[in-house]
């Protein structure tokens, strides 16, 4: 178990983010057909409990890859749900190795829900005794603020942060979070409801509120909006490599912090660090070199891109 | 493991729901501090091993007294995520219990997420050899119709249904679902966006759509608003006995059917029935007796209420 954390969120990524240079984030997303050929076993169903070993040594080895160099993991639920009970018990073991390898640990989750059910959901992963605790988790707001709050407080009492889905970049966003509300689009409006909640989950220490955004890379010019918007949120910015958008537009909405950097976020790429193109020889030697390849790419470019 | 079904999810619930001859689907919800006594085991702290096999034997009992009195079984996933990865052994159990007792699924979990990771969501619920197949998932919309896709999908390759979370009846639901664009709240714009899609996932032998929608039982006036934008869509509307809306209020939006109920989705109680009040001395009898109580009420309320 790991120990009991009272620093809150946003001073903990923040730090570690200043002390490293980057904000690069690494997803942890084991897609079953994406896996390295090195970690496969059988034909990889995902009833198999062959399949969840697999994908636990891949996560393990790639942790071993980033502890040290990078602030945070994302671990995707989705993809450990797919192997059912077995790949919840992964689950747990991988974000217990990665928080006791100093990583924090943003667990993307996207849940939602309302009243009591919306607190056990926080209780599972935000609470200080969560079984499976997360240092933050990814909410989903269509239900409205009432359905947030209860996520808010738990982190709160946990010093856990919350990423609120707010713009993200897929072509769909376009369907509810950009339609326009009396001039303002729904995302606006969004960000509006958050602020005053967001200056409650400020850090003691620094700036910034545990109270975070997640906001897609590729349109910059709405990063910048969404920061004036919401001018402590931590931002989650998906999206880097895989999905085409410039170190610079993923830092787009971040701010000029005392270390003179550009700070506010975490920059997420997941698939170009551990799914790295051309590599996979079949070896854990040229996988393992192709991450680090990859992930020294992604912390250079980010690097120069706070640098600024 | 469960047999391969290839009949349309919308067409197996109204099926069972017309020869019970009432809507009423049972929420099954263990808030460790809501759980009767003779359950209980210990401190009931959510990491305990005894404390996921106190919820499974609650979940068991609840199926046990529902079991061919009801068409569908609602377990929220959230209650059995709060005890680590113990409960969601537990959550799958029951799932599986709850097939074989010959009960729909429909699992409570308002997950979303793009692309392959929603294919993963879908994978894990919604495939024919999920590992924790249900016969319906609830879904979250704020990402987009993109994101929802690959949840309809699955559930079309798999005869399983999906519920679109439309208008819910927490205060919140204002904050985004009520915003008026155009003249027209946001859930009627995404009513207009999923009206061709649920014409896709009409069973073959009724009128209906697995692609269903949760609509909130408070506010009969929005249920048979919402049954006009979307004629075929199964609703599933929660908040029955607890949040205080009367059974006819509940099938607002139903509409007759061929046996001359009304029809149209399922009403769904879950502390009324699991959680009885006033009758809780301890004993296993004194429970079994005030659920079965509390749904001879319940069913003979709604089908009141459907015989119109």
């Amino acid at each position: 178990v790991a120990p009991i954390v009272t620093d809150a969120f946003a001073d903990r990524l923040i730090r570690r983010v200043r002390a490293l240079g980057h904000p690069l984030c690494v997803g942890i997303d084991p897609h079953l057909e994406l896996l390295p050929r090195t970690f496969r076993h059988g034909g990889m169903a995902a009833g198999d409990l062959a399949t969840a070993r697999a994908v636990e040594s891949f996560c393990l080895a790639l942790l071993a890859r980033v502890a040290g160099r990078v602030a945070a993991v994302k671990p995707q639920s989705a993809c450990f749900e797919r192997l059912g009970p077995a790949g919840i018990a992964v689950l747990a073991r991988v974000m217990d190795e990665a928080r006791r390898a100093g990583l924090l640990v943003i667990l993307d989750a996207k849940r939602s829900d309302i009243g009591s059910t919306a607190a056990s959901y926080a209780s599972a992963y935000l609470a200080a005794d969560a079984p499976m605790r997360a240092d933050a988790l990814t909410v989903s707001p269509y239900l409205g603020l009432d359905s947030l709050e209860p996520f808010f407080a738990a982190a709160h009492a946990g010093a856990a942060g919350v990423f609120v889905l707010l713009r993200t970049s897929n072509p769909g966003a376009v369907d509810l979070q950009d339609l326009v509300v009396r001039e303002r689009p729904v995302y606006r409006r969004l960000a509006d409801l958050l602020q005053p909640l967001a200056l409650k989950l400020r850090g003691p220490s620094s700036e910034w509120s545990g109270l975070g955004v997640v906001v897609g890379a590729t349109w910059p010019e709405e990063s910048r909006r969404v920061r004036e918007w919401l001018p402590g949120s931590l931002f989650l910015v998906p999206g880097f490599g895989a999905q085409g958008a410039s170190a610079s537009d993923a830092v787009a909405g971040f701010v000029r912090g005392p270390t003179g950097q550009l700070e506010g976020g975490v920059v997420n790429a997941s698939r170009a660090i551990g799914f790295p193109e051309g590599c996979d020889d079949g070896s854990a030697q040229a996988w393992e070199r192709a991450v680090d390849e990859a992930l020294r790419s992604a912390i250079e470019q980010l690097g120069e891109a706070v640098a600024g």
